[in-house]
């Protein structure tokens, strides 16, 4: 769900700016100066300040940013101050990474059920999740409020797979399977693919 | 390295292509036309047959390209005909989680060594790879021709690694850590993150 009032190019930063926030709360920071978290965000300072502008006031001149209240404060304008429920399908060794990762669950991502259609893993636990049968995918989604899913199942089953996320009322899938999914309009896709990442990041280096 | 002859757009779309090609050849498919290749990559297949022509001839009017043939030439322009060696340094989940993919062999990556600087993890395997003490890290780098490094760490641990790797020669660097790691100008980073991927498919969708 977008937001008014916000321009678009300001809600693709806010991402970037969540990220540094994140990183720098990790360490303990309480404040931050506009010109520091354009270095961590590789962005210009005066960017940061009119971008910040839309929030009204964060920042005491001396002093700096509150990194709390601006986390606070983005999440809200990302509409990611409420759990996002994701299903993941495939339980195989990225999932049980994607299960096990500190990472969703402190950002607000909780992965709310685990689906494979491989009948010598339905049934068991992948890091305290029991896998349920892809076959009651779409009844356990609508059932759960889920609105995001995790692809990751091989690349011969993943079209299948979003298919039938999409078929649930899933709007976001996140795919780890490098191939192209043709979802239906309204279905947006982001693909992790790692191989084509470090293809790139070798050729250019 | 970059090959000299092809336009950069034209190789920022190989990867693409190569990519779809890789889901065709696993398919069993042997000949694709270049309107079928559009419709996998979503791009124009006038443009495909643009940026095939930098190759020579491929296609058979009326049959197609050959899948396999163009994969090779694909993979050679891209300067990946050879193996390359990457360093994986976190013997956590993600790390677990690439050891295990079959993905990277297929594609020409080897993860030719695994480092930690946990004492409970060095010394173990992890997916059948010996988990080494991060202070060996540049000789064996030096030692084994590595030229891509994987960072698996935590937030916290990810600039000094990168530095690390940076320091022993490493050119390209794919990390999973979400913060910025001020490489210095030489060194190419890819950041993997996966809670601002999903968070932005959540506000968009």
């Amino acid at each position: 769900m977008r937001r008014k009032g916000i321009p678009d190019e300001t809600v693709g930063r806010l991402f970037v700016y969540l990220r540094a926030l994140l990183c720098l709360a990790e360490k303990g920071v309480e404040t931050v100066s506009s010109s520091r978290l354009a270095e961590a965000c590789d962005l210009k300072a005066s960017m940061i300040r009119k971008d910040f502008s839309f929030f009204g006031e964060f920042g005491t001149r001396g002093v700096g940013y509150n990194v709390g209240r601006l986390i606070t404060e983005i999440r809200r304008s990302l509409n990611l101050d409420k759990t996002v429920k994701a299903a993941l399908v495939g339980a195989g060794n990225i999932g049980r990474a994607l299960l096990s990762y500190p990472g969703f669950g402190k950002e607000g991502f909780q992965i709310a059920a685990c689906f494979d259609s491989d009948g010598n893993k339905i049934g068991r636990k992948l890091n305290g999740m029991k896998v349920e049968d892809i076959a009651r995918l779409k009844g356990r989604i609508k059932a759960k409020g889920i609105r995001l899913g995790i692809v990751a199942v091989p690349v011969s089953e993943a079209p299948d797979v979003a298919r039938r996320l999409a078929d649930a009322g899933v709007k976001a899938i996140l795919s780890f399977a490098p191939c192209n999914l043709n979802m239906p309009r309204g279905v947006k896709v982001a693909c992790v693919d790692l191989v084509t990442e470090m293809a790139r990041l070798v050729y250019y280096s």
